[in-house]
Protein backbone atom coordinates (compact mmCIF):
# COMPACT_ATOMS: atom_id res chain seq x y z
CA UNK A 1 0.00 0.00 0.00
CA UNK A 2 1.23 3.46 -1.16
CA UNK A 3 1.66 5.63 2.38
CA UNK A 4 1.32 8.92 0.33
CA UNK A 5 -1.95 7.67 -0.89
CA UNK A 6 -4.93 9.71 0.38
CA UNK A 7 -7.49 9.23 3.14
CA UNK A 8 -10.94 9.60 2.20
CA UNK A 9 -13.31 10.97 4.50
CA UNK A 10 -17.12 11.48 3.70
CA UNK A 11 -20.34 13.07 5.18
CA UNK A 12 -23.96 13.16 4.02
CA UNK A 13 -23.17 17.06 4.00
CA UNK A 14 -21.81 19.93 5.34
CA UNK A 15 -21.07 18.58 9.25
CA UNK A 16 -17.95 15.64 8.43
CA UNK A 17 -15.85 18.98 8.15
CA UNK A 18 -15.53 19.19 11.98
CA UNK A 19 -14.05 15.67 11.47
CA UNK A 20 -11.88 16.88 8.82
CA UNK A 21 -10.68 19.24 11.11
CA UNK A 22 -9.98 17.48 13.75
CA UNK A 23 -7.84 14.60 11.15
CA UNK A 24 -5.79 17.71 9.49
CA UNK A 25 -4.60 18.40 13.17
CA UNK A 26 -3.86 15.27 14.38
CA UNK A 27 -2.46 13.77 11.44
CA UNK A 28 -0.54 17.06 9.81
CA UNK A 29 1.04 15.08 7.30
CA UNK A 30 -1.82 13.16 5.48
CA UNK A 31 -3.19 13.67 1.83
CA UNK A 32 -7.29 13.83 2.61
CA UNK A 33 -10.03 13.77 -0.26
CA UNK A 34 -13.26 14.80 1.28
CA UNK A 35 -17.14 13.90 -0.35
CA UNK A 36 -19.95 15.61 1.01
CA UNK A 37 -23.22 14.49 -0.43
CA UNK A 38 -25.19 17.76 -0.11
CA UNK A 39 -27.29 16.85 -3.11
CA UNK A 40 -29.01 14.01 -1.07
CA UNK A 41 -28.42 15.70 2.74
CA UNK A 42 -30.14 14.51 5.36
CA UNK A 43 -29.55 11.48 5.67
CA UNK A 44 -30.82 11.25 9.21
CA UNK A 45 -34.05 10.41 8.27
CA UNK A 46 -33.77 7.80 6.08
CA UNK A 47 -34.30 4.10 6.02
CA UNK A 48 -30.97 2.00 6.43
CA UNK A 49 -31.10 0.50 2.66
CA UNK A 50 -31.19 3.88 1.58
CA UNK A 51 -28.43 5.33 3.58
CA UNK A 52 -26.31 2.02 3.27
CA UNK A 53 -27.03 2.16 -1.04
CA UNK A 54 -25.61 6.19 -0.98
CA UNK A 55 -22.58 5.22 1.07
CA UNK A 56 -21.61 2.26 -0.97
CA UNK A 57 -21.92 4.87 -4.09
CA UNK A 58 -19.72 7.19 -2.17
CA UNK A 59 -17.08 4.42 -0.91
CA UNK A 60 -17.11 3.52 -4.97
CA UNK A 61 -15.71 6.83 -6.03
CA UNK A 62 -13.29 7.39 -2.91
CA UNK A 63 -12.11 3.87 -4.43
CA UNK A 64 -11.31 5.46 -7.72
CA UNK A 65 -9.14 8.20 -6.10
CA UNK A 66 -6.97 5.51 -4.65
CA UNK A 67 -7.19 6.02 -1.01
CA UNK A 68 -5.46 4.10 1.63
CA UNK A 69 -8.16 4.44 3.94
CA UNK A 70 -11.80 5.57 4.96
CA UNK A 71 -13.26 7.83 7.50
CA UNK A 72 -17.29 8.04 7.46
CA UNK A 73 -17.64 11.37 8.98
CA UNK A 74 -21.31 10.91 9.50
CA UNK A 75 -23.16 8.93 12.71
CA UNK A 76 -25.93 7.75 10.80
CA UNK A 77 -24.00 6.38 7.81
CA UNK A 78 -21.39 5.06 10.57
CA UNK A 79 -24.55 3.42 12.29
CA UNK A 80 -26.53 2.05 9.05
CA UNK A 81 -23.65 1.32 6.77
CA UNK A 82 -19.92 0.76 8.23
CA UNK A 83 -20.86 -2.75 9.20
CA UNK A 84 -21.88 -3.76 5.83
CA UNK A 85 -19.17 -1.90 3.83
CA UNK A 86 -16.03 -3.37 6.13
CA UNK A 87 -16.91 -6.76 4.61
CA UNK A 88 -17.16 -5.28 1.23
CA UNK A 89 -13.49 -3.80 0.93
CA UNK A 90 -9.96 -4.09 1.51
CA UNK A 91 -8.89 -0.79 2.80
CA UNK A 92 -9.15 -0.19 6.52
CA UNK A 93 -12.56 1.81 6.96
CA UNK A 94 -13.70 3.79 10.40
CA UNK A 95 -17.00 5.32 11.80
CA UNK A 96 -17.23 7.87 14.58
CA UNK A 97 -19.68 5.66 16.68
CA UNK A 98 -16.95 3.37 18.24
CA UNK A 99 -14.64 6.12 19.13
CA UNK A 100 -17.85 8.60 20.65
CA UNK A 101 -18.75 5.31 22.58
CA UNK A 102 -15.61 4.05 23.65
CA UNK A 103 -14.15 7.74 25.14
CA UNK A 104 -18.23 7.64 26.87
CA UNK A 105 -17.50 4.42 28.79
CA UNK A 106 -13.84 5.39 29.58
CA UNK A 107 -14.81 8.85 31.25
CA UNK A 108 -17.83 8.33 32.76
CA UNK A 109 -18.45 7.56 36.71
CA UNK A 110 -22.28 6.91 37.43
CA UNK A 111 -22.48 4.75 34.29
CA UNK A 112 -25.32 7.06 33.10
CA UNK A 113 -24.22 8.10 29.70
CA UNK A 114 -26.48 10.25 27.26
CA UNK A 115 -26.33 9.96 23.58
CA UNK A 116 -28.14 12.36 21.27
CA UNK A 117 -28.31 12.45 17.65
CA UNK A 118 -30.63 12.37 14.18
CA UNK A 119 -33.60 9.81 14.15
CA UNK A 120 -31.84 7.35 12.28
CA UNK A 121 -28.83 7.11 14.29
CA UNK A 122 -30.92 6.85 17.63
CA UNK A 123 -33.45 4.11 16.10
CA UNK A 124 -30.91 2.16 15.07
CA UNK A 125 -29.82 2.07 19.00
CA UNK A 126 -25.70 1.35 17.77
CA UNK A 127 -24.81 3.50 20.27
CA UNK A 128 -26.15 1.80 22.99
CA UNK A 129 -25.04 -1.75 21.56
CA UNK A 130 -22.15 -0.54 21.62
CA UNK A 131 -21.63 1.00 24.60
CA UNK A 132 -23.06 -2.33 26.36
CA UNK A 133 -20.92 -4.37 24.85
CA UNK A 134 -17.79 -1.89 26.39
CA UNK A 135 -19.77 -2.23 30.03
CA UNK A 136 -23.09 -3.98 30.25
CA UNK A 137 -23.73 -2.52 33.70
CA UNK A 138 -23.70 1.10 31.54
CA UNK A 139 -27.00 2.71 31.44
CA UNK A 140 -27.70 4.72 28.45
CA UNK A 141 -30.34 7.18 27.79
CA UNK A 142 -31.03 8.44 24.01
CA UNK A 143 -32.97 11.13 22.60
CA UNK A 144 -33.34 12.02 18.91
CA UNK A 145 -33.24 15.48 18.31
CA UNK A 146 -34.00 16.71 14.96
CA UNK A 147 -34.56 19.93 15.31
CA UNK A 148 -30.66 20.88 16.03
CA UNK A 149 -29.23 20.16 12.28
CA UNK A 150 -31.73 23.11 10.92
CA UNK A 151 -31.01 25.34 13.87
CA UNK A 152 -27.14 24.93 13.46
CA UNK A 153 -27.67 25.55 9.77
CA UNK A 154 -29.81 29.00 10.44
CA UNK A 155 -26.86 30.16 12.02
CA UNK A 156 -29.13 30.12 15.43
CA UNK A 157 -25.71 28.99 17.43
CA UNK A 158 -26.45 31.62 20.86
CA UNK A 159 -29.80 31.97 20.24
CA UNK A 160 -32.60 31.88 22.64
CA UNK A 161 -34.96 29.90 20.63
CA UNK A 162 -32.04 27.24 19.92
CA UNK A 163 -32.17 27.16 24.07
CA UNK A 164 -35.75 26.41 24.13
CA UNK A 165 -35.15 23.74 21.91
CA UNK A 166 -31.84 22.48 24.01
CA UNK A 167 -34.44 22.49 27.15
CA UNK A 168 -36.94 20.39 25.68
CA UNK A 169 -35.36 17.55 24.26
CA UNK A 170 -32.54 17.65 26.82
CA UNK A 171 -34.59 18.39 30.12
CA UNK A 172 -35.26 14.48 30.89
CA UNK A 173 -31.72 13.36 30.45
CA UNK A 174 -30.49 15.67 32.70
CA UNK A 175 -32.98 14.64 35.05
CA UNK A 176 -31.85 10.94 34.34
CA UNK A 177 -28.60 12.13 36.51
CA UNK A 178 -26.29 11.04 33.26
CA UNK A 179 -22.42 12.33 33.80
CA UNK A 180 -21.60 12.23 29.94
CA UNK A 181 -23.24 13.47 26.80
CA UNK A 182 -22.44 11.85 23.50
CA UNK A 183 -22.80 15.06 20.64
CA UNK A 184 -23.80 11.81 18.19
CA UNK A 185 -24.32 13.71 15.06
CA UNK A 186 -21.52 16.37 13.77
CA UNK A 187 -23.03 19.45 13.44
CA UNK A 188 -24.21 19.40 17.19
CA UNK A 189 -20.47 20.44 18.34
CA UNK A 190 -21.21 23.92 17.03
CA UNK A 191 -23.53 24.38 19.97
CA UNK A 192 -21.27 22.69 22.59
CA UNK A 193 -22.05 26.13 24.51
CA UNK A 194 -25.48 26.65 24.60
CA UNK A 195 -25.65 22.44 25.62
CA UNK A 196 -22.57 22.97 27.99
CA UNK A 197 -24.81 26.17 29.66
CA UNK A 198 -28.29 23.83 29.67
CA UNK A 199 -26.49 20.59 31.42
CA UNK A 200 -23.96 22.13 33.66
CA UNK A 201 -20.48 21.74 34.33
CA UNK A 202 -21.08 18.03 35.59
CA UNK A 203 -21.66 16.48 32.31
CA UNK A 204 -18.78 15.80 30.45
CA UNK A 205 -19.46 16.40 26.04
CA UNK A 206 -18.07 13.68 24.12
CA UNK A 207 -17.36 15.19 20.88
CA UNK A 208 -16.87 11.72 18.52
CA UNK A 209 -15.28 14.01 15.58
CA UNK A 210 -11.96 14.62 18.08
CA UNK A 211 -12.02 11.15 19.39
CA UNK A 212 -12.32 9.41 15.59
CA UNK A 213 -9.67 11.38 14.32
CA UNK A 214 -7.47 9.95 17.35
CA UNK A 215 -8.17 6.70 16.37
CA UNK A 216 -7.39 7.12 12.61
CA UNK A 217 -3.88 7.87 14.07
CA UNK A 218 -3.99 4.88 16.14
CA UNK A 219 -5.08 2.38 13.36
CA UNK A 220 -2.84 3.98 10.74
CA UNK A 221 0.39 3.19 13.02
CA UNK A 222 -0.61 0.22 13.90
CA UNK A 223 -1.19 -1.16 9.85
CA UNK A 224 2.10 1.09 9.39
CA UNK A 225 0.04 3.20 6.84
CA UNK A 226 1.46 6.87 8.10
CA UNK A 227 2.79 9.08 5.84
CA UNK A 228 6.01 9.95 6.11
CA UNK A 229 7.45 11.48 3.34
CA UNK A 230 7.08 14.92 4.99
CA UNK A 231 5.68 16.44 1.86
CA UNK A 232 2.99 19.38 2.23
CA UNK A 233 -0.48 17.79 2.88
CA UNK A 234 -2.98 17.92 0.12
CA UNK A 235 -6.54 18.31 0.72
CA UNK A 236 -9.30 17.85 -2.41
CA UNK A 237 -13.27 18.54 -1.85
CA UNK A 238 -16.16 16.82 -3.56
CA UNK A 239 -19.52 17.65 -3.18
CA UNK A 240 -22.40 16.42 -5.08
CA UNK A 241 -24.38 19.72 -5.40
CA UNK A 242 -23.79 23.04 -4.10
CA UNK A 243 -19.74 23.96 -4.83
CA UNK A 244 -20.48 27.77 -3.69
CA UNK A 245 -21.96 27.49 -0.44
CA UNK A 246 -19.76 24.33 0.42
CA UNK A 247 -16.73 26.70 -0.35
CA UNK A 248 -18.00 29.22 1.94
CA UNK A 249 -19.06 27.06 5.13
CA UNK A 250 -15.72 24.81 4.59
CA UNK A 251 -13.39 27.88 4.99
CA UNK A 252 -15.48 28.67 8.13
CA UNK A 253 -14.95 25.37 9.35
CA UNK A 254 -11.48 24.78 8.64
CA UNK A 255 -7.81 26.25 9.55
CA UNK A 256 -7.06 26.62 5.80
CA UNK A 257 -9.06 28.36 2.95
CA UNK A 258 -10.71 26.15 0.75
CA UNK A 259 -10.32 26.95 -3.05
CA UNK A 260 -12.09 25.28 -4.85
CA UNK A 261 -14.72 22.10 -4.77
CA UNK A 262 -15.81 19.69 -7.58
CA UNK A 263 -19.09 18.57 -8.27
CA UNK A 264 -19.39 14.67 -9.03
CA UNK A 265 -22.47 13.17 -10.06
CA UNK A 266 -22.49 10.41 -7.18
CA UNK A 267 -25.26 8.41 -8.46
CA UNK A 268 -23.64 7.16 -11.53
CA UNK A 269 -21.02 5.32 -9.10
CA UNK B 1 -55.81 10.81 -24.87
CA UNK B 2 -57.82 8.27 -23.00
CA UNK B 3 -59.56 10.73 -20.64
CA UNK B 4 -59.85 7.36 -18.00
CA UNK B 5 -56.17 7.87 -17.73
CA UNK B 6 -54.48 9.16 -14.28
CA UNK B 7 -52.90 12.13 -13.08
CA UNK B 8 -49.79 12.30 -11.73
CA UNK B 9 -48.77 14.67 -8.97
CA UNK B 10 -45.34 14.86 -7.47
CA UNK B 11 -43.55 16.50 -4.39
CA UNK B 12 -39.80 16.41 -2.97
CA UNK B 13 -41.73 14.69 -0.13
CA UNK B 14 -44.76 14.23 2.10
CA UNK B 15 -46.09 18.25 1.65
CA UNK B 16 -47.66 17.57 -2.00
CA UNK B 17 -50.24 15.57 0.37
CA UNK B 18 -52.30 18.77 0.80
CA UNK B 19 -52.40 19.08 -2.98
CA UNK B 20 -53.46 15.53 -3.55
CA UNK B 21 -55.90 15.82 -0.98
CA UNK B 22 -57.36 19.19 -2.89
CA UNK B 23 -57.68 17.45 -6.11
CA UNK B 24 -59.52 14.73 -4.50
CA UNK B 25 -62.05 17.03 -2.85
CA UNK B 26 -62.38 19.28 -6.01
CA UNK B 27 -62.16 16.21 -8.66
CA UNK B 28 -63.43 13.54 -7.38
CA UNK B 29 -64.07 11.44 -10.50
CA UNK B 30 -60.18 11.30 -11.38
CA UNK B 31 -57.86 8.66 -10.95
CA UNK B 32 -54.62 9.93 -9.14
CA UNK B 33 -51.11 8.43 -8.65
CA UNK B 34 -49.21 10.49 -5.68
CA UNK B 35 -44.94 10.43 -6.26
CA UNK B 36 -42.99 11.53 -2.74
CA UNK B 37 -39.12 12.02 -3.21
CA UNK B 38 -38.57 11.02 0.46
CA UNK B 39 -35.15 9.83 -0.16
CA UNK B 40 -34.16 13.01 -1.17
CA UNK B 41 -36.31 15.04 0.39
CA UNK B 42 -35.72 18.00 0.72
CA UNK B 43 -35.70 20.25 -2.23
CA UNK B 44 -35.64 23.37 -0.87
CA UNK B 45 -31.92 23.88 0.28
CA UNK B 46 -30.36 21.97 -3.56
CA UNK B 47 -29.56 23.67 -6.49
CA UNK B 48 -31.50 24.28 -9.92
CA UNK B 49 -29.31 22.02 -11.75
CA UNK B 50 -30.44 18.88 -9.06
CA UNK B 51 -34.23 19.68 -8.97
CA UNK B 52 -34.21 19.74 -12.35
CA UNK B 53 -32.42 16.28 -12.96
CA UNK B 54 -34.49 15.01 -10.09
CA UNK B 55 -37.90 16.14 -11.38
CA UNK B 56 -36.88 14.88 -14.81
CA UNK B 57 -36.62 11.59 -13.28
CA UNK B 58 -40.28 11.50 -11.68
CA UNK B 59 -42.16 12.98 -14.64
CA UNK B 60 -40.55 9.89 -16.82
CA UNK B 61 -41.54 7.82 -13.91
CA UNK B 62 -45.12 8.98 -14.19
CA UNK B 63 -45.15 8.84 -18.08
CA UNK B 64 -44.15 5.19 -17.47
CA UNK B 65 -47.66 4.89 -15.70
CA UNK B 66 -49.12 6.89 -18.76
CA UNK B 67 -50.74 9.66 -16.85
CA UNK B 68 -52.37 12.35 -18.95
CA UNK B 69 -51.40 15.24 -16.78
CA UNK B 70 -48.93 16.20 -13.82
CA UNK B 71 -49.14 18.13 -10.65
CA UNK B 72 -45.88 19.65 -9.57
CA UNK B 73 -46.75 19.24 -6.23
CA UNK B 74 -43.82 21.15 -4.74
CA UNK B 75 -43.23 24.86 -5.05
CA UNK B 76 -39.45 24.29 -5.31
CA UNK B 77 -39.58 22.43 -8.19
CA UNK B 78 -42.65 24.40 -9.74
CA UNK B 79 -40.02 27.41 -9.23
CA UNK B 80 -36.87 25.95 -10.46
CA UNK B 81 -37.91 22.97 -13.05
CA UNK B 82 -41.40 23.57 -14.35
CA UNK B 83 -40.58 25.81 -17.11
CA UNK B 84 -37.74 23.62 -18.49
CA UNK B 85 -40.11 20.24 -18.15
CA UNK B 86 -42.81 22.11 -19.81
CA UNK B 87 -41.19 22.18 -23.09
CA UNK B 88 -39.94 19.00 -23.26
CA UNK B 89 -43.27 16.88 -22.79
CA UNK B 90 -46.21 16.72 -24.54
CA UNK B 91 -49.00 16.20 -21.93
CA UNK B 92 -50.03 19.08 -20.09
CA UNK B 93 -47.97 20.19 -16.36
CA UNK B 94 -48.98 22.52 -14.30
CA UNK B 95 -46.95 23.89 -11.01
CA UNK B 96 -48.40 25.26 -7.59
CA UNK B 97 -46.33 28.92 -8.08
CA UNK B 98 -48.88 30.31 -10.87
CA UNK B 99 -51.97 29.62 -9.39
CA UNK B 100 -50.96 30.70 -6.42
CA UNK B 101 -49.66 34.34 -7.45
CA UNK B 102 -52.95 34.65 -8.84
CA UNK B 103 -55.13 34.41 -6.18
CA UNK B 104 -52.74 36.60 -4.54
CA UNK B 105 -52.78 39.31 -7.44
CA UNK B 106 -57.13 39.02 -7.07
CA UNK B 107 -57.20 39.21 -3.56
CA UNK B 108 -54.72 42.43 -2.17
CA UNK B 109 -56.38 45.96 -2.20
CA UNK B 110 -52.94 47.94 -0.60
CA UNK B 111 -51.14 45.77 -3.75
CA UNK B 112 -48.12 44.96 -0.80
CA UNK B 113 -47.97 40.99 -0.98
CA UNK B 114 -45.75 38.97 1.31
CA UNK B 115 -44.57 35.24 0.19
CA UNK B 116 -42.83 33.04 2.46
CA UNK B 117 -41.18 29.54 1.20
CA UNK B 118 -38.11 27.50 1.02
CA UNK B 119 -34.89 29.48 0.45
CA UNK B 120 -34.53 28.12 -2.98
CA UNK B 121 -37.97 28.66 -4.20
CA UNK B 122 -37.26 32.43 -2.30
CA UNK B 123 -34.01 32.64 -4.01
CA UNK B 124 -35.27 31.92 -7.12
CA UNK B 125 -37.76 35.22 -7.24
CA UNK B 126 -40.46 33.01 -9.51
CA UNK B 127 -43.73 34.42 -7.24
CA UNK B 128 -41.90 37.81 -7.61
CA UNK B 129 -41.84 37.56 -11.08
CA UNK B 130 -45.28 35.93 -11.59
CA UNK B 131 -46.68 39.17 -9.52
CA UNK B 132 -44.87 41.96 -11.42
CA UNK B 133 -46.35 40.22 -14.86
CA UNK B 134 -49.84 40.31 -12.98
CA UNK B 135 -49.48 43.33 -12.10
CA UNK B 136 -46.28 45.63 -11.90
CA UNK B 137 -47.39 48.15 -9.59
CA UNK B 138 -47.36 45.11 -6.92
CA UNK B 139 -45.38 45.52 -4.11
CA UNK B 140 -43.56 41.35 -2.86
CA UNK B 141 -42.07 41.40 0.16
CA UNK B 142 -39.93 37.78 0.33
CA UNK B 143 -38.53 35.67 3.48
CA UNK B 144 -37.30 32.23 3.28
CA UNK B 145 -38.37 30.57 6.39
CA UNK B 146 -36.01 27.01 6.52
CA UNK B 147 -37.17 26.08 10.73
CA UNK B 148 -41.39 25.81 9.14
CA UNK B 149 -40.52 22.43 7.73
CA UNK B 150 -38.70 20.63 10.54
CA UNK B 151 -40.77 22.27 13.36
CA UNK B 152 -43.81 20.06 11.23
CA UNK B 153 -42.34 17.37 10.57
CA UNK B 154 -41.95 17.68 14.50
CA UNK B 155 -45.25 17.89 14.98
CA UNK B 156 -45.47 21.63 17.08
CA UNK B 157 -47.87 22.94 15.22
CA UNK B 158 -49.10 24.66 18.75
CA UNK B 159 -46.33 25.28 20.21
CA UNK B 160 -44.47 28.02 22.07
CA UNK B 161 -41.11 27.47 19.75
CA UNK B 162 -43.08 28.07 16.66
CA UNK B 163 -44.60 30.83 17.82
CA UNK B 164 -41.54 32.11 18.62
CA UNK B 165 -39.98 31.25 15.21
CA UNK B 166 -43.00 32.89 13.26
CA UNK B 167 -42.63 35.69 15.18
CA UNK B 168 -38.72 35.52 13.99
CA UNK B 169 -39.65 35.49 10.86
CA UNK B 170 -42.34 37.20 9.89
CA UNK B 171 -41.99 40.40 12.12
CA UNK B 172 -40.90 42.66 8.77
CA UNK B 173 -43.55 41.47 6.56
CA UNK B 174 -45.86 42.41 9.23
CA UNK B 175 -44.21 45.79 9.86
CA UNK B 176 -44.34 46.23 6.06
CA UNK B 177 -48.05 45.96 5.84
CA UNK B 178 -48.85 43.10 3.58
CA UNK B 179 -52.57 41.92 2.85
CA UNK B 180 -52.02 38.98 1.41
CA UNK B 181 -49.70 36.34 2.38
CA UNK B 182 -48.73 33.34 -0.02
CA UNK B 183 -47.72 30.31 1.90
CA UNK B 184 -45.45 28.65 -0.62
CA UNK B 185 -44.49 25.79 0.91
CA UNK B 186 -46.62 22.93 0.80
CA UNK B 187 -45.89 22.33 4.64
CA UNK B 188 -46.77 25.67 6.10
CA UNK B 189 -50.58 25.17 5.86
CA UNK B 190 -50.51 22.88 8.44
CA UNK B 191 -48.90 25.80 10.68
CA UNK B 192 -51.35 28.57 9.42
CA UNK B 193 -53.74 28.71 12.47
CA UNK B 194 -50.32 29.89 14.29
CA UNK B 195 -49.31 32.39 11.43
CA UNK B 196 -52.82 33.70 10.86
CA UNK B 197 -52.94 34.20 15.43
CA UNK B 198 -49.97 36.19 14.22
CA UNK B 199 -50.36 38.10 11.26
CA UNK B 200 -53.76 39.09 12.23
CA UNK B 201 -57.23 38.56 10.72
CA UNK B 202 -56.86 41.49 8.01
CA UNK B 203 -53.90 39.69 5.95
CA UNK B 204 -55.56 37.18 3.62
CA UNK B 205 -53.54 34.03 3.58
CA UNK B 206 -53.35 31.91 0.36
CA UNK B 207 -52.67 28.52 0.12
CA UNK B 208 -51.47 27.43 -3.43
CA UNK B 209 -52.59 23.82 -2.85
CA UNK B 210 -56.36 25.01 -2.76
CA UNK B 211 -55.56 27.44 -5.95
CA UNK B 212 -54.02 24.48 -8.05
CA UNK B 213 -56.76 22.41 -7.46
CA UNK B 214 -58.58 24.71 -8.95
CA UNK B 215 -56.49 25.66 -11.93
CA UNK B 216 -55.78 21.81 -12.49
CA UNK B 217 -59.43 21.59 -13.18
CA UNK B 218 -60.18 24.19 -15.30
CA UNK B 219 -57.31 22.99 -17.41
CA UNK B 220 -59.08 19.75 -17.43
CA UNK B 221 -62.21 21.35 -18.69
CA UNK B 222 -60.87 23.40 -21.48
CA UNK B 223 -58.71 20.76 -22.85
CA UNK B 224 -61.72 18.45 -22.59
CA UNK B 225 -59.81 15.79 -20.60
CA UNK B 226 -62.46 15.00 -17.68
CA UNK B 227 -62.97 11.67 -16.74
CA UNK B 228 -66.52 11.68 -17.09
CA UNK B 229 -66.55 7.55 -16.81
CA UNK B 230 -68.32 7.44 -14.09
CA UNK B 231 -66.43 4.28 -12.39
CA UNK B 232 -64.86 5.18 -9.00
CA UNK B 233 -61.71 6.95 -8.70
CA UNK B 234 -58.48 4.82 -7.73
CA UNK B 235 -55.31 6.27 -5.78
CA UNK B 236 -51.81 4.69 -6.41
CA UNK B 237 -48.74 5.95 -4.00
CA UNK B 238 -45.12 5.53 -4.40
CA UNK B 239 -42.39 6.92 -2.64
CA UNK B 240 -38.21 6.52 -3.04
CA UNK B 241 -37.58 5.67 0.52
CA UNK B 242 -39.75 4.90 4.12
CA UNK B 243 -42.98 3.37 2.96
CA UNK B 244 -44.48 2.70 6.56
CA UNK B 245 -43.86 6.21 7.54
CA UNK B 246 -45.42 7.63 4.20
CA UNK B 247 -48.24 5.72 4.54
CA UNK B 248 -49.06 6.68 8.60
CA UNK B 249 -48.34 10.37 7.25
CA UNK B 250 -50.77 9.79 4.38
CA UNK B 251 -53.41 8.39 6.23
CA UNK B 252 -53.59 11.37 9.04
CA UNK B 253 -53.78 13.76 5.77
CA UNK B 254 -55.87 12.19 3.26
CA UNK B 255 -59.63 12.00 3.86
CA UNK B 256 -59.10 7.88 2.58
CA UNK B 257 -57.29 5.35 4.09
CA UNK B 258 -53.67 4.34 2.40
CA UNK B 259 -53.38 0.75 2.11
CA UNK B 260 -49.97 0.56 0.44
CA UNK B 261 -47.47 2.50 -1.16
CA UNK B 262 -44.64 0.96 -3.21
CA UNK B 263 -40.93 1.78 -3.30
CA UNK B 264 -39.64 3.47 -6.78
CA UNK B 265 -35.53 3.09 -7.34
CA UNK B 266 -36.49 6.73 -8.53
CA UNK B 267 -32.26 7.29 -10.15
CA UNK B 268 -32.67 4.74 -12.63
CA UNK B 269 -35.49 6.73 -14.47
Amino acid sequence: MNTQAPIGVFDSGFGGLTVMKEIMRQLPGENLIYFGDTARVPYGTKSKGTVLKYSRQIVHFLMTKEVKAIVVACNTASALALEEIKQEIEIPIIGVVEPGAKMAAETTETKTIGIIGTDSTIKSGIYTSYLRQLDPEITVVSRACPLFVPLVEEGLLEDRITDDVIERYLHELKDYGIDSLILGCTHYPLIRNAIRRYMGPDVHLVNPAYETAKSLKAMLKEQDLINRSGNPAGYQYYVSDGVDSFISFASDVLPCHVEKAEIVDIESY
